[in-house]
């Protein structure tokens, strides 16, 4: 069995997915740890358990599972005590859906009741106290004052970051003491030491040879200090090396130096790229497809420390001479690797842990089948992100959470990209900002030309993401991240970054920018239009053809940036989601103000307060803006709007019936012989009967329809509440206001209000529920 | 694209099957009519389409559609009236669910709030009034007496026929004038006249020869008459034959006539298990294995009538020669033939029918892809059942509806044997009772030694089975027909038909009784238990011999019956019903009693009272009785009774938490900075995250433990329902009184009750609804 999905759950029909996973194709047993917690942090139950098969190990082979032996918490006393949470769980989210479902029919009198007798409130009270003055007393003013009182609650927090945020780029200029700065170069490394606001900078490939040389770039005061000229003079320092990856212990103040590219270093030219599409498991290859006819020399995988503070600051120590023989990975290059420094903690693309502590490697259980190509660490949730990998030479769009403490790997997507995420490419850089739970992904890279050739280019165009997550261990969102947006009076396009990969990315938590250094540009289409990248390409070419009189063009005209960069999200301001809430507001006012009140008023107050919290600049809502004259025209037909046409409600009843049908008493007879209703009268389900056998399948006549089950008629409960002065509110205008109120909502967070979907959505075609 | 399924949704994520389908192997446009009209006669309204391919043609081959073209109505103002009843439709439906989820919480003052302002009742008023009585009134004497109305009100109906049934058989001994009855034979026709009571019997083979004479029984006064002692001498009349079939048509009073065995007649002898597994199709295979080296004469396909009324009775008509040169089905055996009598169409194994006014065959163009071996008509709904069919020598237990006004196939079983279904068989007999909207199916038959053997058995033990359905068009149920329950002073074994096969079964709809005559017996174990088949051994041994030297042992040992059966269903009474009912009733009250009052007067109400309405013939019942008495040893832990372990309720909230907190009265402020809680504490989600970085999973301790969200204490609404004098109910016996009218509601059927299932089972583990 080479792949194969698990499902639990408490009933046969209700089962959830807890493992997507495979066997290998040996009689080894495997154990897997399988989810059991879910988004809320409420264990869940499970009475079933379903092991479905999708793939064999060979075409001609079915699946053979051998022994299956389940390890888990059957002790009645607990057990009871997680179904007992559970149940309270679940009970909390139907009764938010069932009161949702009332407030939306204007059944409020049951509304209050069950809430009186229930513990739990369902939704921020400022929500409560929005939809009572807008929906029930349309107290306009009433409603922009809690708008803006929520902004203070921060009830849009999750709006705000929900929405598409734009970059903004800075380029710095910092340079030594000299005047100097890293030279360009690709494939280095860098590692951010967020408490003294420091980037390291170590070798990389020049577009001749690999660099040894070591920088560190102070954030502050925007200056470079090269801290060696050569580390490979140094005692115990590594040798020239690209590829290879840094990571920072905050605890210690050390640097963990590991990996390079390892054949011979004269001909490598591209190395990143060589190195992406040759290997699949992250071993080297045995030299790249340029490499001379000599056989390449591999080096053995070296482990270094260097000391940034205490009595060895500034030394460098080897830890290791060949990690592969203790215990630990094998040479790789381009691999990832991040560090818990809690823990004291190294990760070495999702197969190798180690121990800062015992120095010991240890090869995780839990074998991810491909070579990743990007991994964080959410330090706080102690959960590894690994995605966009590359198996069998195709690129991947899939990402798993790797929970360290309970050794369980989570699918978290197959294909993102068919979730509203990035398209799959490699050599991409991502960072994560633990505390805001977002993974900042990409910053250029390469992608296929075609989904089937093998033929890299760099993508010019291609955006950057943002990937939130609430629980790591459940698929988060991709949202993508806008170019700058420039300002009036700015003139130009915003300045950006030209696109590249080989480059290397930081992120500073507390400043929550990220830096990115060089990079291989590519050809020289795209290099031609940077500002000092020009005078690289005749040194290249020459280079490339003392060395290698075999090479394609393609490649001759590669070129290493120096650049350097920071980058900050742009989000929308508050202030501007409460102009959005307003500008509903004021939209439903104005509408009611056309069927109500002179028109010349009504456009009055269109032509000054409306257009006062207009975004002119949007076209959309400008034409959305201009739209709304149709209601001084035909305010007797509010609904037809077209403005209106994204409405989300599902309250569609029929207004006709109700017109036609007043709603009549349900009488409720004690005697059995009385006639009663089921639903629908007996009458309406034996024409529906005849329908199905009817080849048009046209219901009965408009007139033989019944009277809705709904009658929207005001409850009890809204006199109470409403103005002495005020008439009761027309079914139409309930659903309208209730609309408007929807389309608010949309601006808050899911914790502080209803929840979203509708019941009549769960109604299965024939099952009922 | 060999087989294909069609989902059509207004959802993405909420579709439904309506076409289980597949395309032939060619480039011939093919049109499907789809499903659009659900169980209750609704019509539903589609935005998404989903074709979702399961085979191809090949397995190397791709599936392919090369255009896809929809037809149906997109006119607006008929879309948008389909979906407003389709949304009211879903409306009571979520409002039904909603109600019995407020009402199992005991949440009764929003629950009739709800209902006062809806037009629908859910449940029949004597529902309604046990619920009262018993979960919030405890008068159990009242309860008992609306227990009794409610049978009166026909509400026990669908339970009753819900039960299995058991078969009563009984043995005709009728015979003709001078003492004779139609003679031992398989494979023979039979037809009943339902007006006069009349079932007529033609042919067959007699294991040595076919036959051609021709019988009536008359069922009230059972009697045989032979109407003819040879057709072959008859003016039109047809020659001796076998494995064809005969319908009556109730509007002329004619039979029609069609098919036969097509081989040589003298060296036939096993026709029908040749027949059933030598031909694939329905058409002759150019005779059975058995046959003489000379080449076989196939006849044509003749086609008759024979009236039994006007100026004609008696008299045979030969339609037609050779049904396929007239554009019908070619010369087949062992098929199915239906008549739709108000229509004047005859149906013919699902391929053809043939228009007795217009004397047109027709093919019709859904051509279901197997030889079928059961169709019934349900002549009300005009829909053809087909099912248990044969292909690629395999049986199937699939099933299809096939309407015949909007010439729609729907599957409505892919295998029944795993939905509770009988198993696969052939030569099996099914006849319908349309009124009842149930098929009686089986009736003995062949079926296989093992799946994979070709070697076909008499299966000795296989039940009978009802099936029954609401609408057509949707799967139904499965039930057995359990043997005749002997009542006391009976003695020995139930009188039972012996299994056989190529026997005749009718069944007539006004006394709903099946009918059965005859058949293949098998061989010699079987048949020697009989009381009159054991002299035909013999002979039947010495013509083989005479005829076919080589023929196999097995095959000689046939056993040709000329038994004639009746069989109809008993099933259990209302008495019964109600009886099972009360004893529910009682058990409550009894558990009450232990509670409340002096065990002495306890026991004796368990003595009399429920001893009187427990049947203690039943093992499970007399000993959930004896465990009864545990209650009087332990009434403080009602709940702890294991003969209540399989109640179905869903209410499990935790009753320790209830007895440790107090419900605190929710606080609703209006200021946003009050402290407001989200469906769980704070607290609570916070330590649910944490379990999730833990190994073990633990949740926080017992103590740590929160409220509930619902806190299931008096609802307003019962004091004013409740006895003056009475205490306020517990919330444990609230639960309990709920269970026992649950249980109660199993008895009645689904449209006078509260719908099945919970809305909490609907909770995603992780996306709420």
């Amino acid at each position: 069995m080479k792949e194969f999905k698990l499902y639990v759950g408490l009933h046969q029909d209700h089962m959830t997915e807890v493992l997507h996973c495979g066997l290998k194709n040996d009689t080894v047993a495997e154990t897997f740890a399988v989810r059991h917690v879910n988004n809320m942090g409420i264990c869940f139950p499970t009475r079933f358990i379903k092991i479905v098969p999708l793939s064999a190990h060979g075409q001609s082979f079915h699946t053979s599972i051998w022994f299956v032996s389940l390890l888990g918490i059957a002790d009645p006393s607990y057990v009871e005590q997680i179904c007992a949470r559970y149940d309270d769980y679940r009970e909390s989210i139907v009764l938010r859906h069932v009161l949702k479902h009332l407030r939306q029919r204007r059944l409020l009198t049951p509304y209050h009741s069950i809430l009186s007798s229930s513990n739990f409130e369902p939704e921020h009270p400022l929500v409560t106290s929005l939809y009572s003055h807008l929906v029930l007393q349309g107290n306009w003013k009433e409603c922009e004052s809690l708008f803006s009182k929520a902004s203070e609650a921060g009830l849009f927090t999750p709006y705000i970051r929900a929405c598409e945020p734009h970059a903004k780029w800075t380029r710095l200029y910092g340079v030594d003491a000299d005047g100097d700065a890293p030279s360009k170069r690709g494939g280095h490394a860098m590692c951010l030491d967020p408490d003294n606001n420091m980037i390291y900078l170590f070798g990389g490939w020049d577009g001749q040879k690999s660099l040894d040389d070591f920088w560190v770039y102070d954030i502050k005061n925007e200056r470079w200090k090269q801290l060696s000229h050569s580390t490979s003079l140094e005692k115990n320092g590594p040798v020239a090396r690209s590829c290879h990856k840094m990571v920072y212990d905050t605890k210690s103040g050390c640097i963990y130096l590991l990996g390079r590219l390892g054949d011979g270093d004269l001909v490598r030219q591209d190395d990143e790229t060589a190195a992406a599409s040759q290997t699949q498991n992250g071993e080297t290859s045995g030299g790249s497809a340029e490499s001379v006819p000599s056989a390449p020399t591999p080096y053995c995988s070296e482990f270094y420390r260097y000391h940034t503070r205490g009595l060895d600051a500034g030394k460098w120590d080897l830890l290791t001479f060949d990690t592969a023989s203790a215990g630990g990975p094998p040479l790789i290059f381009d691999h990832q690797m991040v560090m818990d420094c809690d823990a004291q903690i190294l990760y070495y693309s999702g197969l190798y842990s180690y121990n800062v502590r015992t120095s010991k490697w240890k090869l995780l259980q839990s074998v991810l089948l491909h070579f990743c190509h990007s991994m964080v660490l959410d330090s706080s949730s102690h959960v590894l992100f690994i995605f966009a990998g590359q198996r069998d030479n195709k690129y991947l769009s899939d990402m798993y959470a790797y929970d360290i403490t309970s050794n369980v790997v989570t699918e978290l997507f197959g294909n993102f990209s068919t979730s509203g995420g990035p398209d799959a490419c490699f050599t991409q850089r991502a960072v994560i900002d633990a505390g805001d739970k977002e993974i900042y992904y990409r910053f250029c890279g390469l992608t296929r030309a075609h989904q089937s050739s093998a033929l890299t280019v760099l993508q010019l165009d291609a955006p950057n993401w943002v990937y939130r997550y609430e629980n790591a261990a459940r698929p988060g969102k991709w949202t993508q991240i806008l170019p700058e947006v420039l300002r009036d009076g700015e003139e130009g396009l915003a300045q950006e970054p030209l696109p590249r990969y080989a480059h290397q990315v930081v992120y500073d938590d507390s400043t929550r920018t990220v830096f990115m250094h060089g990079g291989n540009a590519g050809e020289a289409e795209g290099a031609d239009s940077g500002e000092n990248v020009a005078e690289t390409h005749e040194d290249d070419d020459e280079l490339k053809s003392d060395h290698t009189g075999e090479r394609d063009r393609p490649l001759t005209k590669e070129t290493r940036l120096d650049d350097f960069w920071s980058m900050t999200l742009q989000r929308i301001s508050s202030k501007e989601v409460v102009r959005r809430g307003i500008y509903q507001i004021r939209k439903q006012q104005f509408r009611e103000m056309c069927e109500e009140q002179p028109a010349v008023k009504a456009l009055r107050f269109l032509q000054t307060e409306v257009s006062a919290v207009v975004d002119h600049k949007s076209p959309k809502e400008a034409s959305v803006f201009r739209s709304l004259l149709a209601h001084l025209l035909s305010p007797s037909v509010p609904l037809a709007n077209p403005s209106e046409k994204d409405s989300s409600s599902h309250i569609t009843v029929d207004e006709s019936s109700d017109a036609e049908a007043p709603p009549k008493k349900r009488s409720r007879p004690n005697t059995p012989d009385e006639a009663w209703t089921n639903q629908l009268d007996e009458d309406d389900i034996s024409t529906g009967g005849a329908t199905s056998s009817d080849s048009t399948g046209r219901p009965s006549s408009p007139a033989k329809q019944t009277r809705a089950v709904l009658c929207f008629d005001e409850d009890p409960d809204e006199i109470s509440r409403r103005a002495d002065t005020s008439k009761p509110l027309l079914a139409e205008r309930f659903k309208q206001r209730t609309e408007t109120f929807e389309g608010l909502l949309e601006l808050i967070g899911d914790d502080a209000k209803q929840p979203d979907g509708s019941l009549l959505d769960l109604v299965d075609v024939d099952n009922g529920l």
